[in-house]
């Protein structure tokens, strides 16, 4: 029954019989985390091929030695591979190290020490604000704010972020010089950035040195039959006029070894000559035995797709378990909606206003573990308390029927106390 | 005979010899390289079992999946072997990614937009300054130029840096916050720092977040029986009362495969803490794969010295033949003197003041590619335009005899032309 059409009395009722379940859920004594962004053992058990290779080669096609110094921008076979995957001409595409996270970093550090190729001056020198589509990805929001740039939230919408709420604010301030953007199956909500809205996003009045971190970390992650055809980014840029305008960043961490992967860096060819200025002062380049490992793991970006369907069936059961747990305990009593993605890493969990924390906490006490509160939000802080990140790779089913169980409880309690309370009865 | 010595018409003469030696040089058609310090391909054979592994294991002794995501201070067995080696104490040794160069330009990025646990304000609201032992390393220069950090140059002296320029330095001026070091086998002059110097550096007054950049990249390089034995870097610092000063740095990379090796950072609880806090901003973790792959291929600390004993035997016979051929052809004529080094990758030659950019010219037009003059100075500035870098390991043995050949015609041409110059006649 819809709870909000309850009387107080059947509320009450209703929290009585929620408290044994959830007194009865403590006792089992839990310990289950449903926090990050994972990939189980049997994922990367799909990968273990890589262990053993490159085998007994160590040149690649164009017979570098790979085992040596130099290479900054990486193996041309890789950025082939991926360059078709992420619809970028590999001649502006980098392949690098093992975190992509790393790169968004030091793109941010370099602008920060030394401004873009269209900076006036370096952003330490000025108040430096991004945009912020939340809910989004923490590990973005930490870079930001770690360099004090201001955070300025802008929702996200089915189809990508606000983009009106974008193009308003940067026409008026040149001080916004970036923007976060997952554009495939956005960390958290699973949303892709349709092409008008990628098109206006590319179009829109800003600074000249303002930049979008196209972090198109789950470009072929898809839990359906094939993901979106990706977009021609740069090329979509540069038809804008704004050639300098996009960083396109990826990985294989949830492709192969989340630890163990290789990262790509595209832009344009001015960004890519800046980059790499800057990448050399710091490394002589990156490791190309382990990108070498990884060409003659994939073969070609069929090979990458192949072995994407495989994650899939691994993922595929477990996203549908937790939607049908959340269907299951929560539809009826209208306390809570959700996303139902259709790949990613995600689902996008959202609760009574007002009630996040509290079911995060009391998720806790019951031994589940979920994203800490406000972890989707810049500075982590959802205005209206009620969104939480659920990560449904990395445990066994099993273990993810018990913790989504344990949540609905939680998440149905917290509900009955907030309906209860004083200042809304 | 020594040049110094002759008449003008001997000079007249010898360079009469010499031009025709220049000529005979440049008309063979050379195409050598003398610059990097980059590993030979048979010392890069020594390691090519990593190629498979760690072929059907990933997990580490203490059961981590090494495939995931995490352990931002790397694998407890590396680090346990390569602290013995650095003689520092694994709790106090973090194993990173492929380049130490990366992690000695994040800690001075994080330096200069947050400060250090001893900074009252970031470096980069403020003045900076790093002492420069000189000759040094160019990558090192390299990163405090790119930062706008002012460049002091100090001599090196046959057991390490002017430690009295240095005191006189930092005990007036707290705008010094940093010092380059690489104190075994030193890059390029193969001076390894004495216990004496070393605690001298530690004791001396300076600023609070004052750092020594501990760099010994070339710790277990040795080219004679065994390497020195390293100084317990951090437990000296703490007696000298300045437990933070140290910065160690180190790496695999001329180990085992110099672009797919492993790093080292070793500091103070403090310092380490700092570092961890900055570091988890740009990554999850390191490649914990290829440090096991290193854990597996050496085992302990004595797997490395026997490993670099191989190195020892394909090195030593071509320093020698460098060192054979510079007393051969250089040493009557009292025009050059050069370092004999124990260990590490170059041999520093100083040529007659005033012509080593005129020799590297000579030898580049020969075709023999010799490290850019000034190279080794900060801002490139060698005041006396004498010192050569020579990396003798990576060309054949033949290659290396035809190369330091044309080199030493080039350096007695240089000395004629100089000798017999008007001002000096």
């Amino acid at each position: 029954m819809n709870y909000h059409s309850m009387s107080a009395d059947q509320l009450r009722e209703t929290q009585s019989d929620l408290r044994k379940l959830y007194d009865a859920l403590c006792a089992a004594g839990l310990s289950l985390d449903l926090t990050r962004g994972k990939p189980a053992p049997e994922q990367l058990d799909l990968s273990n091929k890589l262990l053993a290779l490159p085998g007994d080669e160590y040149r690649d096609a164009a017979g570098t030695d790979t085992r040596n110094y130099g290479g900054v921008v990486g193996l041309p076979e890789l950025r082939q591979i991926f360059g078709e995957l992420f619809a970028v001409d590999p001649d502006h595409l980098m392949a690098l190290g093992n975190a992509s996270l790393e790169v968004m970093h030091d793109l941010t550090v370099f602008s920060l020490l030394s401004g873009t190729v269209d900076s006036d001056r370096p952003w330490r020198d000025q108040k430096v604000k991004f945009l912020c589509p939340a809910p989004g990805y923490d590990r973005h929001f930490a870079i930001t704010e770690t360099y004090g740039i201001e955070m300025i939230p802008v929702p996200m919408l089915p189809d990508g972020p606000d983009v009106d709420a974008c193009a308003a604010l940067t026409a008026d301030d040149p001080s916004i010089k970036g923007m976060w953007a997952v554009p495939t199956y956005s960390n958290p909500t699973g949303v892709t950035f349709s092409e008008d809205v990628t098109r206006r996003l590319l179009e829109m009045p800003a600074a000249d040195d303002f930049r979008i971190y196209w972090d198109n970390a789950y470009a072929v992650h898809t839990l359906v039959e094939a993901p979106p055809t990706p977009l021609p980014i740069l090329e979509m840029a540069a038809a804008a006029g704004n050639p300098n305008r996009v960083f396109v960043l990826g990985s294989t961490s949830k492709i192969t070894f989340a630890g163990a992967g290789v990262s790509f860096f595209g832009s344009s060819t001015e960004n890519l000559d800046w980059f790499k200025k800057h990448l050399s002062i710091k490394t002589i380049g990156p490791d190309k035995v382990n990108q070498l490992r990884h060409i003659k793991f994939f073969g070609d970006a069929d090979g990458v797709r192949a072995h994407m369907a495989k994650h899939r069936e691994i993922l595929a059961p477990k996203f549908r378990l937790v939607l049908d747990i959340l269907d299951d305990r929560l539809a009826e009593s209208k306390v809570a909606t959700w996303s139902e993605p259709e790949g990613g890493y995600f689902i996008n969990l959202d609760v009574v206003d007002g009630t996040a924390r509290r079911v995060i906490e009391l998720a806790k006490q019951a031994g589940i573990a979920l994203t800490g509160a406000g972890s989707a939000f810049p500075y982590k802080q959802d205005p209206n308390d009620r969104n939480i990140r659920l990560a449904p790779t990395f445990p066994t089913t099993d273990d993810l029927a018990k913790a989504m169980d344990g949540v609905a409880t939680c998440v149905l309690l917290a509900a009955t106390e907030s309906l209860l309370a004083p200042g809304d009865s």
